[in-house]
């Protein structure tokens, strides 16, 4: 897709070849747990198997399937973190079965097929930074027929929220305006130069800045005000490139609190391990990144900001219409559409709202 | 030599494409009035004269050298910028004067040399973005023989200061590397795997980021503590990459202070505004980023710290030997290394000291 290599290592690869990015990542417990239980609470699955570890930063993933009984772990890292994930197999004493390959596996050779492909490629929102398409062809060149995905399947999720970050971006925004203004009066009087031309290009920038930005955010689950909806599901063993270039859907979301504030949505994704059908899990693992009290993710929720806040109470509908698209300039980065409808229970409905957000 | 441009672009150009950006210099009146004076304390410089301005941003030193009555203004911009520069120029009513060109300086053509070369090219401790290379392609192609350069002579200095930053990171590095050791703890009892061997990677990871890298601050100029050095003279007419590429200087700073810790080291620049021989500045002007009580600038200070911090006093003289040269990895960040010798009054001197450091 005639992406530049070099500068996708610029704007991407580079922050997972820090340590102390890989250690955020593992100290995410509701991750953690989720791939533990995947690997030893399915350990038979994992037994004499060849597996393929997609992206193995530190080796983690790598390193569990073979302590479950892997007979051959190819770990694949794209950067130097390969280094470290090599150094820590080898003080586990796994340096003869976990095997850590240096480059992207799009351009590694393996000596053979795999039986299961395991990998943690999920981004914000499941697919920013476009990982899943290394796993898709890597699964296309080196899963056995038979094989299995871990994890197996992906769903992202949608729902109407309250959140006071709208107000706090207003402010930014505003502030951020409002020191425009002085700043165009200083130039015109210190400097002898007109600046006012810059007004509407310079408002625009920093109004997809603080309002057009979605948010990373973990929400608490009483923030949600409506009923959740999927808007896509990939079945991890089938997916293709084409199939999750965009994202379309049409949900409806039943507002489920009294008189409230519709601030925006909130979008997340889960995850679930069931093997595949000739050798499924023993037990089906879940990876849920929603809002959640106790066990929030580093992933946390994507947030966008509606502004105005439109009325809702209980029993109002949203239709949403949502499209996902990657960016134009950096294929790892989205571009996502909202067409809202009201079904006001009672009274009458406002106009359609179309808002564009970028995920940066 | 062997730049990407793509990758170029990705790590240096794209932080000027926002106005955001552009605004946080058009703000900084140490400079503006510099570059102000530079050009209309010496008008007579610019009438009737061609002009290039080297990475015009959002136009104002091209606006500025129009205005003063340049009969023709050269506006080369890299990124989009270009096209607000171009508007600005319009509304100013100088269209006929300044011509905004986009591209990088050493591609574009232009009809005819020229007089002046003005252009900001100063990084953080002058030389940090190596923008000024663009400017000697820019002016060995393009500059008369009798051509004049604004700014025209730039220099390094270098002085000894307490502060207050070094207890604040090291702070930051014991924490970072106490919670590495909860983390590893936790990694073997929940999930088996002995992390151990990446701690010391890990610890010199943020002992990089921490304590090796230099800080930008606006130092007050009573933390200076001992007399400041210049490392570095560059004549802007003459000056050759071959000549910018390192910079190794010895100098020797008293402290001016009776009893107290060198926390490290501040580094700046100043820059003068003098013309040529052939038609020297009536009126010599200097944009200096020094400490200073109400002229802080948006370079500020680039300051390397030293752990331990070693006690002087009055009268004893610190030998530094210092050595900059660019980064393998990316040609505009800067990698510096300090040799120290201590020549206290009294007492006996400690040994030697080195420590290098990343300008980020
Ligand atoms: N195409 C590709 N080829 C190889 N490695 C890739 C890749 N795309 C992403 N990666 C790597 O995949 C990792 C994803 S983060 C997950 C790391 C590790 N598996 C864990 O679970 O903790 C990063 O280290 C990144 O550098
Ligand atoms: N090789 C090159 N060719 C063209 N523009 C360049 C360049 N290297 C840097 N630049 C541009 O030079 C500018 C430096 S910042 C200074 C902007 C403006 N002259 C002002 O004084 O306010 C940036 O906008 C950057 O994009």
């Amino acid at each position: 897709n005639g992406v530049d290599k070099g500068v996708d290592f610029a704007n991407y690869f580079c922050t997972y070849s820090f340590l102390y990015h890989q250690k955020e990542m593992l100290c995410d417990r509701v991750r953690m747990d989720a791939y533990y239980n995947a690997v030893f609470q399915n350990k038979e699955q994992f037994v004499g198997k060849v597996v393929l570890d997609v992206g193995t930063g530190s080796g983690i993933l790598a390193i569990w399937s073979a302590q479950a009984g892997a007979k051959k772990v190819y770990a694949v890292e794209a950067t130097k973190m390969s280094e470290h994930a090599r150094e820590l197999v080898k003080a586990n004493g796994l340096e003869g079965v976990v095997e850590v390959i240096e480059g992207t596996v799009e351009d590694i050779n393996l000596p053979e097929k795999v039986d299961i492909i395991i990998s943690e490629w999920m981004g914000y929102f499941l697919l920013r930074e476009s990982m899943f398409d290394s796993v898709i062809v890597a699964r296309d060149r080196w899963l056995k027929p038979t094989g299995a995905m871990y994890p197996s399947h992906a769903r992202m999720w949608l729902a109407p929220i309250k959140t006071g970050l709208g107000d706090q971006r207003i402010n930014d925004y505003e502030s951020s305006t409002d020191d425009w203004h002085r700043f165009l009066d200083e130039t015109n009087t210190y400097y002898g130069v007109d600046m006012s031309v810059l007004t509407r290009p310079f408002c625009e920038e920093q109004n997809k800045y603080y309002l057009q930005t979605s948010i990373w955010n973990n929400l608490h689950p009483h923030q949600l005000i409506g009923i959740p909806g999927i808007i896509k599901e990939i079945d991890c063993l089938t997916a293709t490139v084409e199939e999750i270039l965009n994202v379309r859907a049409n949900i409806s979301s039943s507002i489920t609190e009294e008189k409230t504030r519709l601030c925006g949505f909130a979008g997340w994704f889960d995850v679930h391990f069931r093997g595949s059908k000739q050798s499924p899990a023993r037990l089906e693992i879940e990876l849920t990144t929603a809002p959640s009290e106790n066990n929030g993710t580093h992933w946390g929720q994507q947030v966008f900001l509606l502004h105005p806040t439109p009325r809702v109470g209980k029993g109002d509908d949203v239709l949403i219409s949502f499209s996902m698209d990657r960016s134009k300039e950096n294929h790892r980065l989205m571009e996502v559409e909202f067409g809202l409808e009201m079904r006001h229970l009672a009274g009458r409905n406002p106009q359609p709202i179309k808002k564009k957000f970028y995920i940066e």
